[in-house]
C-alpha cells in the first residue's frame, strides 16, 4: 500500500511481496481467502489449513526417502538463498517487528548460521548399534523422521526460531508447517518465498515446506492435528502451556520456549559502566521484546544512587521511532 | 603448452593454470625455483619448503584464534568455490590422472561434501566436562589445535584426499601444509588457487594453506619437520611405513592411508551378471589405481567358466585412451 | 499372617519382612497410619506423605553436592545388596505378582544389570564445552541435578521399572520418591528396606530414598507436587493422560511406559514351530501381564489351521495355579 | 625368605604369595623357569611366552564370542576381588615398590575404580548407523575386538597402569597379556592370581588373561609379536621409541606413557604456603617416581629466600625409610 510506494520500502519487492499476498503458502502454492487482518495480507482458512496440511502429510512421505546428505544439500540451498537476501531480510523484521537494523540481520544471519550447522548434521544423524546380553545378538537403535513438524513462532524473533526448529526438522526428514505471528505476516511470507524457490529448483513437493498467516485458530488447529506428532510453540506461558495440553492429550510431543522474568543483581564492586551498559541493552534489546529481556534490577544499597543516575542518562539515548531510520548509537554498539 | 594450445583444454585458463606454473605456494605467494620435472611446473626447493614452513608456523597462531565457526565460514566458501569450478576440476583430474570424468567429477564433489560436513563441525568440536570424585570440582577436557598438519597425498586422488585431511584440519584450528603427488601437480596448483583466493578475500594470511609441488625431499621434509605435530600420508605401504618411522621418531602422530590387496569371492549361487559387473567396476574403476582395487578374483569351481567368459566380454567394452574423449558406457553407469 | 507361617514362605523373613509391615518409607523411617489394604501392610497417609517429601527434598541438598561417582558407589552397594538377595526377591515377585519364578528372578536381576550400568554411567555425566563465534570465548553446559524424582511404578513389573528409573536418577544426583503398585505392597517394601540399609551403612539419609505404600491419592500427591520437578509413571494409558496432565500444567516433565496393544502377523511361509512358540510366550509371558504382550494374532489363511491347532495344543501345557508350585516347562523354556 | 618370616609380612600370604613364585601365568597355569632374579621369582622364559601366547591367541576367540556384557561381568567379578584385598595389595605396593601406604592403598583403589568404570562401558560400546547418501541405503560401523593386546606396565604404578588399559582392553573382547616390572614382580603375581581365580570360577579358559614376571626379552617378545596388534606401553621415553618402531614396523599400533619433565612456576603473589605444600607433594609423592613429578622449580626473585626456607622446612619432615614402617603425615596428608 502506501508502505509500498515509499523509496526507502523498495526492498519488499526485491523479497517477492506485494502490496497485497495470500497468506497461505500450502499444496506448494499461494492461497489465502480468510480475513485481511493486517495491511494487506489475506490469512489463510480453515478449509485452506486442511488442504494444506493433507499435501503436507503426503509430501512426508517422499521427504522422509530421501537421504539425509541430499535433505542437507536442500538446506545448504535454503541457506545460500537466505545469504543473497540477508540484507533486505534484516530490513523487514525491522520494519514489520520494530528492532533495530543489526538486530534484524542479526536475527537472519542466525538462520543462515543454522543452515550451515544442519548441513552438517545432516551426515551425522547416526543411529546406535548396542552390544547385547544374547551372544551374536546386537540391537539397532536408528532415528526415523516424525513425518510433519509443526512450528508456531512469536512475533519477536519472526525468523530466527523458524530457523532453529525447521533446519534440523528438514535435515531429519520432516516435513515443517508454519504458522507465523500474525503481526509479522510479511516475513512469514518472504521466508516462505525463498524456501519454496529452493524446492521448486530441485524439483521437490512445494508441500515439504507448508506455511500460513493466521491468527488462534490456525494454531489451535496445529495443536489439535493428530497428524502432527511433534509441535515448537515460541510465545507466552499461558497459550504455551495450552498447546502443551492440548498436544499432550492426543499423545504428540511439545516443544515449548515460553515467556521469562530475569532480574540483573549489581553488587557494590560491580564496574558500574559495564553494568549499565550492560542493562540497558539487556533492557532494550530487541525493543524489550524478548524472553532473555531484563525486567528487574536488584541494587546493591551503596550504588543504588549512581547507578540509576548513570542508567538515566544511557536511556537518554535511546530515540524513539523508526528503527530504520534512527540510529541508536549505543544500542548498536551493545549488539554487535 | 601443446596442450595449452587444444581448444578442448580451455578450461584451464579457467582454473588459473598457464603454460609454465610456479609450483610452490609458500608465505601466500607463488613461487617454485627447483628442477622442471613434469610439463612446466617449476617445482619447490628446499630454501622454499623452509621459508614457506616458517611462514605457515606463524599464521597457524593467526588461525587457532579465530573461533571455530569463523574458520567453519572460511570452509564453506571453500565448498562454493569448488562448487563453482566442478566441472572444470573434475576435467582436470581426468586428464591429469587418467580416470573416466564422472569419476573426476565424482572425486571434487567428494571434497565439496567434506566442506558441508566440516562447517558443521565447527559448530561441534566439544571439549568435555567430567565429574570428579573430589567435592566442588570438576574435570574439563578441550580439543586445542595442533598447530601445522602435513598432508602427503596420491596421485590417484590428486584432490578428494587433501580434502578429508584439510578440511577437517581447518576448521579445528590447524594450518595446512601440503605435498600433491609429483605427477599431478597441476591439480595441487588448481585447488590451491582456489583456497588462496579465498583466505585472501576474508584479508587472512595466505599461509594458512601451504602447498608444495615436489618430490620424495618435500616429503622427507615434512615428515622430519617438529613444527609438524601430525602428518598424514597416502601412498604405497613401503613409503608409508618409513614416513611412519620418521615422524614417530620424533614423536609426532601419522595418519596412513597405505595399499591393499582385495579380492573378491563368487561363490556358486551368486548372481553372475551382478558379480561381473562388480568387478569390472572394482576392478577397472579409477583406472585401476585405488586402494581398494580388486587384484584376485576367488571362483567358485561350478561358475568359473561361466564367469570368466562373462568377465572377458564386459572387458572388451573398456576402450582404452584418453579419458575425456573416450565414454566406457558400462563403466559410467557402474561408477555412478 | 497365616502366610508367613508356612514354610515355603520363610524366605519372607529373609527379606525383612514381617506379618505386619508399616507401608511408608520417608524421613528415613518405617511408618504407615493409613488403612490396611493388603493383607498387613499398613499404607502410608497423606500427613506422612507430606513429612516424607519435605525431608526427601531436604536431602536432595545433601544428595546433590556428592560427587557423581560416590554416588554411583552407593548404587554398586545397592546392586550388590540385591544380588545377595536375588533368589529371595525373585520368589517374592513370583508370590505377589504372580509370574513364574525364572520371570521373577530375571526382573531382579534386570535392576541388578541397571546398577552396573548406573555406576559406570556415574563416571560419564559429562557436560560440554563448545566452541563459540566470539573470539577468546565458550560455552559451558553441564547436567545439574533436578532434585527429587518422583516414581510410580506398576504391579506387573514391581521392581525392574524402578530400577530403570532409580538407577538412573540417584547417579546423576536426584532423590527418588517411590510409590509402588497398591497390589504388590511386600516386594515395595522389601526393595527399599534394601536400600535403606545401604545408605544407612554409608551415613546417608534415609530420606534420600523414600517410599510410599498406597493407592491413587498418594499418586496424585506426587503428580501435584511441585518439589518434584519430573515423574515417570507405568501403568494404563488413561491415567498416564491424567498424570501428565497434572505434572504438565505445573510446568513439571513426565517419563510415560503406557500400554501396548500388539499383534503378531504371521505369513505363510513362516515356520510354524517357531512362530506358535513365540506367540506362546508372548501372550502367556509374565501372566500375560505385560506392556508388550500380543494381545492379536494376524494369520494368512493358508496356515490359519495349522497353526491353530499346535497354539491350542502348547496352550495345553500351561498349568494355572500358584507360579512358585507349578513348573511350566515350555514357558520356562522359552523365557530363558 | 627372611621377609616372609616377618610378622609384619604375613598378609602376602593372603595375596597367595609364597617364599618361591613361578613368574608366569600363561595357558592358565603357573610356571617360570627363567633365571631367579628377585629374590625369589623365577621368570618366564622365552619357551613359556611362546607356549602361553599361543594359548592366549586361542583363547582370544573365545573370549571375543562373549557378550559385551557377559564380559562385563567378569570385570565386575575381578572388581569385587581385588575390593576383598585392597588393604594387603595397598601393603604390597607399597613393600615393594616403595610409596607409602595411603598411596599404596589409592593405587589399588584406582584399578577397582576402573573395573566399576568398565562394567558400566561393556553395555555402551556402541557402533553407529550413519546415514549414507545412496536412497535406501546406511552405513554401520561396529566395534571389534583385536584379539590380543599387549600391556608393559612400569615399576612406579605397578598395578594402576594394568588396570587402566587391561580392565578396557577385556570389556571391549581382547584377551591381555600383561609383563610387568622386573622389579615389582610380586605385585605382578597377586594381581594375577585374583584375575585368574575369577576366570577360573566363571569357568573360563586362564588364558584370557596371560602375565609373565620377566625383562626386556620378553618386552622385545611382545613389541615384535605379530599376534599383538596393540600394545601399550608405561616407561622411559628411550624404550618407548624403541618399542614404537618395532611395533609399527609391523603395523601394530601403540599406546604410550612415558617421561615428564615437569616445573611449577610462583610468581610473587603466589599463596606460598599452599605452594610449599604442592611442591612437597608434587616432588616427593610416590617417592618422587612418577612421570607427573614435579623436576623444576621456577621462583620469582622477589619470594625466592622465603620460598625456599619453607620448601627445606617441609622436607625435613620426609623421613627416609620403610614406607610401612613411617608415616610421613605431611605427606600423607596431601596425598589424600
Amino acid at each position: 500500500m502506501g508502505s509500498f510506494a515509499r523509496k526507502e520500502h523498495q526492498f519488499l519487492a526485491e523479497l517477492g511481496l506485494a502490496p497485497r499476498n495470500p497468506g497461505s503458502f500450502a499444496c506448494g502454492a499461494w492461497g489465502g481467502s480468510g480475513p485481511v487482518v493486517i495491511a494487506e495480507v489475506v490469512e489463510a482458512s480453515a478449509r485452506e489449513y486442511e488442504e494444506g496440511m493433507r499435501a503436507c502429510y503426503d509430501a512426508a512421505k517422499t521427504w522422509m526417502a530421501i537421504p539425509a546428505p541430499k535433505r542437507g544439500e536442500i538446506v545448504r540451498q535454503i541457506g545460500d538463498a537466505l545469504r543473497a537476501k540477508l540484507h533486505h531480510l534484516g530490513r523487514l523484521v525491522s520494519l514489520e517487528m520494530g528492532k533495530i537494523l543489526p538486530e534484524g540481520i542479526g536475527e537472519v544471519q542466525e538462520i543462515i548460521d543454522m543452515c550451515d550447522y544442519a548441513v552438517g548434521l545432516s551426515r551425522q544423524l547416526n543411529g546406535s548399534i548396542i552390544p547385547s546380553e544374547r551372544p551374536n545378538h546386537m540391537m539397532m537403535e536408528v532415528w526415523n523422521p516424525l513425518g510433519v513438524v509443526g512450528v508456531i513462532t512469536a512475533f519477536n524473533f519472526p525468523c530466527a526460531v523458524l530457523g532453529w526448529n525447521a533446519c534440523i526438522a528438514l535435515v531429519c526428514g520432516n516435513c515443517v508447517v508454519w504458522k507465523g505471528a500474525p503481526t509479522t505476516p510479511l516475513i512469514t511470507i518472504a521466508m516462505t518465498k525463498i524456501v519454496a524457490s529452493v524446492l521448486e529448483r530441485n524439483n521437490l513437493p512445494g508441500s515439504i515446506f507448508t506455511a500460513f498467516c493466521g491468527g488462534a485458530d490456525i494454531g489451535q488447529a496445529i495443536s489439535l492435528d493428530t497428524r502432527i506428532p511433534l509441535v515448537s510453540f515460541t510465545g507466552s506461558t499461558k497459550v504455551g502451556l495450552m498447546v502443551q495440553q492440548q498436544v499432550n492429550a492426543r499423545f504428540g510431543k511439545c516443544l515449548l520456549e515460553l515467556s521469562g522474568n530475569n532480574a540483573i543483581i549489581v553488587m557494590d564492586d560491580a564496574d558500574i559502566q559495564l553494568a549499565v551498559r550492560s542493562v540497558l541493552f539487556a533492557a532494550v534489546g530487541t525493543a524489550g521484546q524478548r524472553c532473555t529481556t531484563c525486567r528487574r534490577l536488584l541494587l546493591h544499597e551503596s550504588i543504588y544512587r549512581t547507578f540509576l543516575d548513570q542508567l538515566v542518562e544511557v536511556y537518554k539515548q535511546v530515540r524513539i521511532g523508526d528503527p530504520l531510520e534512527n540510529v541508536r548509537s549505543t544500542m548498536e554498539a551493545s549488539c554487535l
